[in-house]
């Protein structure tokens, strides 16, 4: 694959993955939008999904790894270190331009992020605090705890991945995204409890880069002190699953 | 494939899809059904399980394409146009009829549509407005805002169908339906909550006509004025996927 | 296929598809369940992995029909009818076992369905009407409405069953039965609202013989006076299904 | 396979298995999770991908069993007793080291279950019994009822895994995991209701030792008196299942 392919197949995928993603977030946060306060469900099958449209789509550009952690895991496992940056780089791009898509999206909605009279469905129309929709908050603030949860998540994450490819018959009847796609619906439902699982530097960063830069009412604070611990935690989480899996199989 | 055998696909292929797509909106909006307020989640598999149902069931005879968008991004990125009116036609057609379909489903819960004395569970028996089981209808009105949503939510799905073509195995081992409906969930999910996720012309033209004709009580307008809207966002969202595809792929 | 291993399988398959989908509806419906009131998105998934579940197991046997409307479907398309009594007979004797397994795994609710003065999970403890475990009720007591509702639903089932087998590598790959299973989740979501979705004689009329002896408390009607629609809807709809999947493909 | 790798692979996918397990039930009971009180659908599908996530990377180590029930089963079947004692072990250390793995995960929600005098999202801050994370509780204390409906569920796992191997295809097309995943969803929606479906010794054991000693504020008991119902229920079960396919197929 050339350099351009994989910035390419890495830029759209992770713009798609984002897109679903944030999308998702911004469904269940904000107010009129129909799927308004629907789960933790909605949120897991949402970003699931948004790997499955993501992955399938870069698949035959760049392979689809949409994810630093998952591409420093491959790295560690390999040695094979020259076109990481390539990856890198197209995600992080990737995972700006999708968090725009969504925020496009649902333009309407975080215009009308402010206090009005009217109520609408189930909710009273206070403003919404809107970073919850780009980037991972956790529910208690722990920097230790939270990033043993990234960490232990990511490895929940990158060693099964890495492990999927052992599996004969995946690769060739084209179902492996689809595996890796549940894999994080399960991630999801599970582990995110704690810190809403970012597992992916660029799925947390390059949103939080464009949430603090969107002219949204209301949109509160972009939270900086926290963002080390969404790139940190799933980066040791990847390179430990690479020397995990090195080591096991 | 012939002209016959493809109107005779894409019709009884989109009255499937909207079988189960009117008839999960009827599902969770009309009084006295089992599934009454059950939320999102079941919208956004009801119409995603529609795809499986009725491109699985039509891709022998047309390949299963059931939305105008999809046929016009492939006309772009192949630029074969001659059989595209042949797609539309048994698209519009299998639209009506779905939604005739979907009506005779719940045939018994819009004639009981009326103002009541008793309960139901979870309601009281008020008339429910009903352009919703058909159309979609935004949450806020917003024709810029509105048309965004719907061509990026397309894009969301026709640039993820086009690029699956070329994962190796999807095809042959018979799941590519079962990723694209898996998808079209991921987008009920992830980018209805706006405008309700038409993307696709048919699938919300068709009923609209149906819903203008059928006699329900109380059935409330079908808003005509927002009706071009989710026709002429998802015709460029395909568009524009069909060019997208073609400069990247 | 002997008629042994016919009569073995559809016994075996329909029992297990019986005891997942009788035991998801107790599992909503009985006081002291865990799964007490968790909707209709339990109930429809519960009902598809127990076709996933049953299907599966018989289709090294007897190819996993376990449903007389399938059956039917079949021969009128096929125009065999020799073996049709062996598959029906393996399904209601299956189906009448799967009541009754479900039973025993939820004896102890079931034995318990009395009244009394503590209180469980989110409920009262009045004793529950339990009819609906082993077989259908319709919202709206319409016989012509709820006819034609079992008889589309059931199409919406049977035809695109016959026409799964027509997608080339679904069958070679193994997966032609998760599809079949995720149908069934859709059907269930999209077209159980009016009458709960029998969809298959064999499902509803089982269990309701079987509830008829089971000595429960307060276990209520066993409604004979409906118990002919969800055997004659699914077979209308099943001879239906044959007779257009003959004339269109 | 040597022994080392069935070792390994058991410990590692079990290990998996109950990180996901143990940690959707901690996300839906503890407070200060996201997904607190989110329902049994999240439950379900949680152990579900679960499976998914552990069985496909042990599989190419040790195929991926992850329950004494299964290997018993297998055992049963096959006649084969010499390497049960690897694949025990391997269980029993993998799922004490899952339930470490979860606890750490959610390490700042188990410190925190204490009573404070603010409030959660959804919930006063009252501790939460944690049992319930680890292993399973009946909903009604009936040694009886609660051995049968063990014994039932088990059989409901594992005699359609044992027979899920005469499918042509699943194998070779790498989705048989996949279908054992979707397989212990539908167990959980199904047959979950009364005892909390353990339907594997080592899941409840293993976990239920770590219970006992792991230092958590207000933890509660770890119910030694029930212990034994989810160790010997599934492994009738699993007996059973072997001697049933055995004669049957």
């Amino acid at each position: 694959m050339s350099n351009g392919d994989i910035f390419l197949g890495e830029l759209i995928g992770t713009a798609i993955l984002i897109l679903f993603g944030a999308g998702v977030c911004a469904a269940v946060t904000l107010n009129h939008s129909k799927a308004k306060a629907s789960g933790w469900t909605v949120i897991a099958f949402g970003w699931g999904f948004g790997v499955l449209a993501g992955a399938y789509t870069a698949a035959p550009l760049s392979g689809g790894q949409l994810n630093p952690a998952v591409t420093i895991g491959i790295a560690v496992d390999t040695g094979k270190w020259d076109k990481v940056w390539v990856y890198l780089l197209g995600q992080m791009v990737g995972a700006m331009l999708g968090a725009v898509l969504a925020y496009l999206v649902y333009l309407a909605q975080f215009q009308a992020n402010v206090r009005t009279s009217g109520t609408t469905k189930g909710t009273a129309d206070e403003p919404t605090p809107t970073l919850g929709i780009f980037s991972t908050i956790p529910e208690i603030r722990n920097p230790v705890a939270n990033l043993i949860t990234e960490i232990i998540a990511t490895i929940g994450l990158v060693l099964p991945i890495l492990a999927f490819g052992l599996t004969k018959g995946l690769g060739e009847s084209g179902t492996l995204v689809l595996i890796v796609s549940l894999l994080v619906v399960g991630i999801g439902l599970s582990l995110g409890g704690p810190t809403g699982y970012a597992i992916n530097p660029a799925r947390d960063l390059g949103p939080r880069i464009v949430h603090s830069f969107l002219p949204i009412p209301n949109k509160g604070t972009s939270d900086w002190s926290y963002a080390w611990i969404p790139v940190v935690g799933p980066l040791i989480g990847g390179a430990l699953s690479g020397l995990i899996y090195n080591a096991a199989f």
